[in-house]
Parts: C-alpha cells; sequence; structure tokens
C-alpha cells in the first residue's frame, strides 16, 4: 500500500544521506513536493558506511527494541531495493548471502556464546558453526579464527550503489536538489516556516524533516543534545590477481575484544570497518585506528595482506543517548527528525521511509517504530 | 660556473619528475633551447617519495661507488636549493637537522655496527648512540629502540615543494612543456631525431635525454633492460592535537631486519616509507606493504599512533642491474640517459644535471660520475 501525502504540502528534507534520501523520495512518489537541501547529498556517513543490513549480529542483551526495528527493517529491504531499482532505472546493490560472526580467542567465544543464547531466549535461534565448519562455508577464514554463528538473513548492501539509486530514483520522482549547507530550521514559534541555508537563503516548506546525521542537533533548538557525532575508520579493499579469494558472506568477528567486519563487493573487494570513538566533529583517519582495523581483519581473513588498499576514510555516525534512532515529530508543528541511527542507518532507512510517510500522510505508524519518537528524550531531560 | 651550451641545440627531455625537471632546468640556464615532454611533469615516483638526502646511512659495504657519488650531490645539494630558490621565486624545503639511523633487536643493532665499521674504515666516522642518547635527540623515538647512529650531513627535502620549485624554475628559464606521453625516441640510425608521443605527434631534436624513471627502458632499443620498476609503499602522516611531536631528524631504522623510514615535514608531519618489490608496473597499495610500514613506524615512534594517515601511495623507481644510476650518451648520437637512480633519485638530481649539462656543453664530467656511464651495462652484456 502507497501512502498518499497532500500533494500542496511541500516538505524540506535537510541531509542527502541514506535516510534523507530514501524519505525524500518514498514522499515524493507518495504525493509531496519535496525540495532536498544538502551541499554534497550521497556524501558523508553514507558514503564511506559498510553496508551491513545485520540486525541480528548486532543485537545485544538489553537492547530489545533495537532488534525488534532492525528485523522489520530487513524484512522491508528486498522489497525496497526492488521497487528502488525499478524506480531508479539500476540496482542499488543488495547481496542475499548472508552474514558469518566468528571468535578467536576464548573471550571472544564466550562473547558469542552469550549473543547466541540471548537470541536462543527470543526465539530467534541461530547456527552454532566450528572453526573448521566455518572455513568449509568460507575458505578465507584463517586458523585462528575458532567458532561462530551463521546468520542468513542478515545481509549487505553496497552503499554506493544504493546512494547512486536513491538519487538517481528521488530525481525521477520530482525531487528538488539544493546544492547548499542547511544553516537551520526557521519557525513562527507555533509552526516550521522553511530552512535557512549558509549563503542566507531560505527555502519555504509547510514541514521540514531533518535528516542531517550527525549534524541534526545544530539545525534547531528542539534537537539540542539529541544526536552526537561517532567517529569511525573503514577501509576498502580490492581484490587483486593472485590473491585468496575474498568470502562471499558478510565475516563479523571479534578479534581480542575488538569488533571488525569485512562486507564483499563486487569484484571481489571488501570494506573493512570500523572503529568507534567519540571525538567529535573529526573526520581524519588516524594510524592506530587503521593499523586495528588491518591487523583484525588479517587475523580473521589473512588472505587480504595482498589485497589493494584501495581507500582509508573516516566518517562521523549520528549517535542518540539511547542507541535507538530518533523518527518522528519534535518542536514546532511540522517538525520532524530522522536521525541517531548510528551505526544503522543503511538497515534502518526503508523502515525510516515508511513510518516517515506514514507520519506526513496521518497514516499509522507501525509499533516497532514507536520506540524511536523523539518526545521519549524530552520526556527522559525532563523526568 | 655555469657551463655554457650551444644556443642553437633543441635538446627534448623525456620526463618530467625530479631528474627530467633538473636536467631541464639547469641545460635552459645553460643555454639550450629545451622542450619537456611529460603528460603529468612532477607526477609519478618524485611525486611519492619521501625525500631523503642520505647517503651515508643508505651505504653498504660493496658500493662505494655509489655511496661517493651520493656524498658529492648532497655536497652539492645547498648550493643547488639554493639557487633553485631563488630561480623559483619559492623555497624547495630543503632541511638541515640531520639523520639518525637506529636499531630494535640485537641483529638490527648487528647490522647498524656492520655500517658503522664500514664507515669507519671508509675515513667517514658516525657517532654510535645509546638508546637513551638518541632519546634526548629524539623524545619521539620509543623504548624498543636501542642504539644507534647519527649523520648530521645525511639532510631531506620536501619532494612536493622541490618538485614544484623545479617546474617553476624550469619554466622561467624557458623550457617548452609538451603535456603528452612520449612513446619513443627516434633517431635516423646514427642520430637522434627526435621523439614521438601517443598522439604521433613528433616533438624534433638535436639532443634527446631519457629521464623518464622506471619507463625508460621502452623508449629506445638501446636501452632495453637497463632499467626495472621496484615498487615502493609509503605514507603520509600528519601531526593532530594532543600527539606526541614528530622528530625533527629524519629516522631511518631497521626493525626486525625490515627497514623503516620517517622523514619529517613542515607542521608536524612525517612521510613514512618504504616497501621494496620487484612486481612490475604496479601502482596499487596492498594491505600488507602498508601493515608493515605501520607497525614498524610505530615500534620506533610510537607517538605516530595519534597521527593522521593522510595518503597512502605506491610508486615505482627505476632500478638497474647494479644498483648505480645510467647517466650519459647510450645508442645514436645525441641520446642521453638519466635513470636508474632507483631510490636515490631526489639525492642525486643536483650531481645528475651537473653532469648532463657537462655532457651537452662538452664539458668535463666529474670523476664520480664515470661510475654511472650506461656503457659499462654494454661492456656487461657483450662480456
Amino acid at each position: 500500500m502507497e501512502m498518499t501525502i497532500d500533494s500542496s504540502m511541500r516538505l524540506v528534507v535537510v541531509g542527502g544521506g541514506v535516510v534523507g534520501l530514501s524519505c525524500a523520495w518514498r514522499a515524493a512518489a507518495g504525493g509531496a513536493r519535496v525540495t532536498l537541501v544538502d551541499a554534497a547529498p550521497g556524501s558523508g556517513a553514507s558514503w564511506v558506511a559498510g553496508g551491513m543490513l545485520a540486525p541480528v549480529t548486532e543485537a545485544w542483551p538489553g537492547e530489545e527494541d533495537l532488534l525488534a526495528l532492525g528485523v522489520e527493517s530487513v524484512r522491508l529491504w528486498p522489497g525496497f531495493a526492488a521497487r528502488l531499482g525499478e524506480a531508479a532505472g539500476r540496482e542499488p546493490g543488495l547481496r542475499s548471502e548472508g552474514t558469518v560472526v566468528v571468535a578467536t580467542g576464548s573471550g571472544d567465544r564466550a562473547e558469542l556464546e552469550t549473543l547466541a543464547s540471548y537470541l536462543d531466549g527470543l526465539g530467534r535461534p541461530v547456527q552454532r558453526l566450528s572453526g573448521k565448519e566455518l572455513r568449509r562455508l568460507e575458505p578465507a577464514i584463517g586458523p585462528e579464527v575458532r567458532g561462530g554463528l551463521s546468520v542468513p538473513d542478515d545481509l549487505a548492501v553496497d552503499n554506493r550503489l544504493l546512494l547512486t539509486a536513491l538519487r538517481a530514483a528521488a530525481e525521477k520522482a520530482g525531487v528538488a536538489f539544493v546544492a547548499r549547507n542547511a544553516a537551520g530550521v526557521v519557525d513562527d514559534g507555533t509552526r516550521v516556516a522553511g530552512v535557512t541555508c549558509d549563503d542566507g537563503s531560505v527555502v519555504e516548506a509547510d514541514a521540514v524533516l531533518v535528516a542531517a546525521g550527525a549534524w541534526s542537533s545544530a539545525l534547531h533548538p528542539a534537537l539540542d543534545a539529541m544526536v552526537r557525532p561517532v567517529k569511525g575508520e573503514i577501509l576498502r579493499l580490492g581484490h587483486r590477481a593472485g590473491a585468496f579469494p575474498a568470502p562471499s558472506r558478510t565475516v563479523r568477528a571479534l578479534v581480542d575484544g575488538r569488533p571488525v567486519y569485512a562486507v564483499p563487493r563486487d569484484a571481489g573487494g571488501l570494506v573493512v570497518g570500523a572503529t568507534q570513538a567519540d571525538v567529535g566533529f573529526d573526520l581524519e583517519p588516524t594510524v592506530g585506528g587503521v593499523r586495528d582495523l588491518l591487523r583484525d581483519a588479517e587475523r580473521v581473513l589473512p588472505g587480504v595482506a595482498e589485497f589493494a588498499l584501495l581507500e582509508v576514510a573516516a566518517g562521523v555516525r549520528p549517535g542518540s543517548p539511547d542507541n535507538l534512532p530518533l523518527i518522528g515529530p519534535v518542536g514546532p508543528e511540522g517538525l520532524l527528525v530522522a536521525s541517531g541511527h548510528h551505526r544503522n542507518g543503511i538497515l534502518l532507512a526503508p523502515v525510516t521511509a515508511e513510518a516517515v510517510v506514514a507520519m506526513l500522510g496521518g497514516g499509522a505508524v507501525a509499533d516497532v517504530v514507536r520506540v524511536a519518537d523523539p518526545a521519549r528524550l524530552l520526556r527522559r531531560a525532563n523526568g
């Protein structure tokens, strides 16, 4: 069912990452007049991301709401990708090979067993595999890996193909792109009026969706302190002639307590990530961060030593105070936010876009999305 | 003394790296009509280089000729840099802080002692320092370093400032730049006639200097097999707020037998290199190569963990069969080569340019350069 939005509604989306583009595309397809404000759409955290769609291997006791949200979104992903491919006239790069999560030392194995038992308890059993069984599935996995879990439903997408497809689909659906940085959301005390840009121009709006990732909090006082930057370093590797083939599944690993992942790409490439650091708006990869990623990736997939190191990058994810995203109305009437997705922006784009379109059209928002209501943070701050 | 070259001589220099640019500048300053053919002057191995001017710490028993050539060139460097700065109107980035070479394990210390004894025997004594003394000189040096040598006369230059200055000086001296790739040198069986470009155009010449680095051998049959590519990976690091300051001297090290160096740059940056591999024309940095450089640099200078990793690159040095450069006439009349400088192109640029200008002007070539006569390789091939 497609939601219908009042076609006189002028929606301005601030931010052209995966969340902003997805919402803009779906809102325009649903009938809204959409303008997207971003000086460089498709750059930022969405561009440097790994593209895991992996809520189950990302699960952790106490984060049931985030797991439910992620599972719902990964369920939506194949349909979202199919519609996107058709609308854009190009494939968005969804991969269906699944995920394994593996452990090296005994502490790492104990932590994976905690995850497996937790999932058992939730009625989401996962398959436990020995090192030998893992190597039978993925011969690229090295001898230091002693065991792991197979989760075929945790998928992945090529985030750069995805961004290109989203932009094409948004353009075809009539989204107007304003290539400027947004400076703030303007309101008259009760309703939003538009978005000011850093050159002083104003884009008028009946509704504004702030989807500016880690930069969201600066755009309106109502968003203050809701989102903080969480730096991550990530590498892009290319297969070279003579090198051992890359795995076909996403390989997540714990190496002496440090998480690392390798997400396969077409042509045998791998995206290896990601560090995490609360160090503000810092987009510089460090020697120590890259050294950790290279060392840990090699311990899990020794053959990557012969791969090309094509790219070293850092991005800032939008972290929220409780690790859940912010999806819903906030502050003056007509202001919505879709941010705070932290490590899960690409995973959660379909469920976020569906919820935003429902909110704009006055439809019912899926139950699992209610936990993302930004009002919870105001309650917390006031209580 | 400035050499004077017949002003009717049309010299074509193939290759706009540090050697080609230096020769073109000096030849044009000496009176020649010079054209430099390169699709991208100032790129290639000269651009990715570290910029060490360090013949003494590079010395090794059996390579006395190379040492003498390097010592002569490092002696020329301050004057060359001063003339270049004046001619270009910008500083070429020469640093006068000197070099230390340090060792970690006992095998590394033994190898450094071999170098020191060798230099003692040549009458070029170097100062032996304990780890503590080294750390007093350069507090950035870490506790794994147990000893080393100080060589104040081994210098360094910022190779990128140098290339910019050389290009400016060459232009001001009247060098004409043809932004095309050379395909080959044309001759009539006895004399060179010009250079063909990959678009089929021909640049006519009375003399041709091939200074095309690792690509030199392909340009004329007389250069066949004289130069081969030797791949090297190299990193550029930037100081970040809060990180320990970089050393002020060049720090060369042996880490479990692997050589690594860190060359200081302005603003606290470091260039860390370099791997060596005989793998053909391969310009892709690998995971294994970068991992080695990061690990070894951290073992010598632990503070670099907090530095920014600004750039990862690979280049191909022009290696010669006997590790000495090729400077002099070869093949048909009017054909000269200045290539095969391997790891020492930037160091040897002044002595090479001086020799080439002397050869073009009919002047005397310095004794130390005679060993670089390409005829030695023909004799070897024929003998």
